[in-house]
């Protein structure tokens, strides 16, 4: 199965603690690189985590609260000395170009690549972003300002070859992009060999959804329902169930809830309020709703 | 003594590796703070070196690159989520204020503290802050934007009571401040007792001067004279001279030369490029001409 990871730079919130650093997360797609979220210190993580600013060229900000984005003028101050050419594209509030655009034309002159701002409407689920091999789609969130969570889903990806049974029906290898795209082989004597005999089904499309900041949301379960990872904040136990309400995040038990609904593969928990130093009682807290839930620490990095 | 300390918050240049986190540096005088340069993670950086943010009331900016001032939106935006009253004063060049405005209007709404901006004039030597304790001037220094060190220099301290001669000269207690201003007794007799018999001297004024960024400038060596520690940057080693000239930054054997011409009485270097990854031939080339010259690293405290 070829590469598709989530490396957690950051899963602190608002308060950076000695242990955690604030949001921020790079999504690796057979080395290409996507981040979530830039809080600061996201650029030292990616070198701690052996991330190339040369494979990032699209960074996705959930909202413009400062433990989401205040890493991004150093970070690509960096990429401006280390890189080179290229385009690198922020998808986010449109206030963010206003917010950065005077600091990047301060702090970040001369740099050898352009950087351009997608403005997006975090109040719509729609395609926001489309590469040859993924579709991102932006979450309505409920938060304090405009927020948005993202939906990583790969595309249909092309059926795989039978070498044996292409060697026996011998055919061109001039054919085989059509064989991946599902088309029948019609040989010189006018036979036709059926795609099935000749490839196997394609990997299976995966799909990851990034769910900060957020509170408590029912409307978002159709939209990442079936997911293969779900990322939700889990900023409280419930015992600070009136906190989370006030400050509009989520409990431990509201993300598993969010995930048993939506029938997601695996729940992985984040965002933790800088109060809690051990964490297990957040993850057993979601443990008992939904069973296949996972701590994240900075540094970890996950399969999709 | 009492205490006067430098704590190494960060000690990289404009690249920050996983060791090194760009230039911030926390003065403490007596349990009071005063922040010299706020690169990216100063705020944790603080937290790990158990510094207070409600001691923090002063911050200097050298120059506004941004290894030397990304730091401080998030560094003020968390202080506004744990402390509570007063004001925080940020003594920078007056684009300071034009740039970091809107962030913090944006990122750091209902701050339980006010933000003063001290617009300075980095190509002055003069008086830009005092206080109870602590007088700090402006050092002109030679780089690619205006940039000023900074010079940190204890006010004259009282004279020490000597308890055995006051009680055998049966001075009263309310004389003791004027005492420790320099004043003779006088005797109910009027006997004069001398000062110099009661008294022994102040505790010597203590000094220290920052100095990044800056190419090599013998115009420096009049206004650090004699300071009980010096922190120069040291960029490169002698083999990159032509880079340093270039970037104007110094060398490890510029930074002694200073050290040495101007007298002081301990060099810091600092402000290391990220291609070294072992610091001992920067210490070795300053060492060649000023021995009393140290290494500093991010979470190292000196006294002064």
């Amino acid at each position: 199965m070829e590469k598709f990871d989530v490396n957690i730079l950051g899963c602190g919130s608002a308060i950076p603690t000695t242990r955690r650093n604030p949001s921020s997360q790079v999504i690796n797609l057979r080395d290409k690189l996507y981040m979530i979220d830039c809080g600061e210190g996201a650029q030292v993580q990616m070198r701690k985590m052996k991330l190339k600013y040369n494979r990032l060229n699209h960074i996705f900000l959930s909202h413009l609260h400062g433990d989401h984005c205040l890493g991004l003028i150093g970070l690509i101050s960096t990429m401006g000395m280390v890189e080179n050419g290229g385009e690198l594209v922020i998808h986010a509030h449109p206030d963010a170009e206003k917010l950065f655009r005077p600091h990047l034309d301060y702090f970040c002159a001369d740099l050898p690549f352009s950087v351009r701002f997608n403005g997006i409407a975090p109040q719509k689920h729609e395609l926001i972003f489309e590469d040859r091999s993924i579709e991102v789609y932006s979450i309505p969130l409920r938060h304090r300002v405009p927020s948005c969570g993202f939906l990583f889903k790969e595309k249909e990806k092309s059926r795989h070859i039978i070498p044996e049974m292409t060697a026996f029906h011998q055919v061109p290898k001039a054919y085989y992009n059509l064989l991946k795209g599902g088309a029948d082989y019609v040989k010189p004597t006018g036979e036709i060999i059926k795609n099935s005999l000749l490839t196997k089904s394609p990997d299976p499309v995966r799909k990851y959804a990034y769910c900060s900041d957020t509170a408590y949301s029912e409307r978002i379960i159709p939209i990442i329902e079936g997911v293969d990872t779900l990322y939700h904040e889990a900023t409280f136990c419930e015992k600070e169930k009136p906190r989370a309400k006030e400050t509009m995040h989520s409990t431990a038990k509201q993300a598993a809830t969010i995930a048993k609904a939506a029938g997601v593969g695996k729940l992985l928990l984040g965002h933790y309020s800088a109060r809690y130093h051990d964490l297990n009682p957040i993850l057993t807290e979601a443990k008992s709703v939904f069973e296949n839930s996972f701590l994240v620490q900075d540094g970890y990095t996950f399969k999709i």
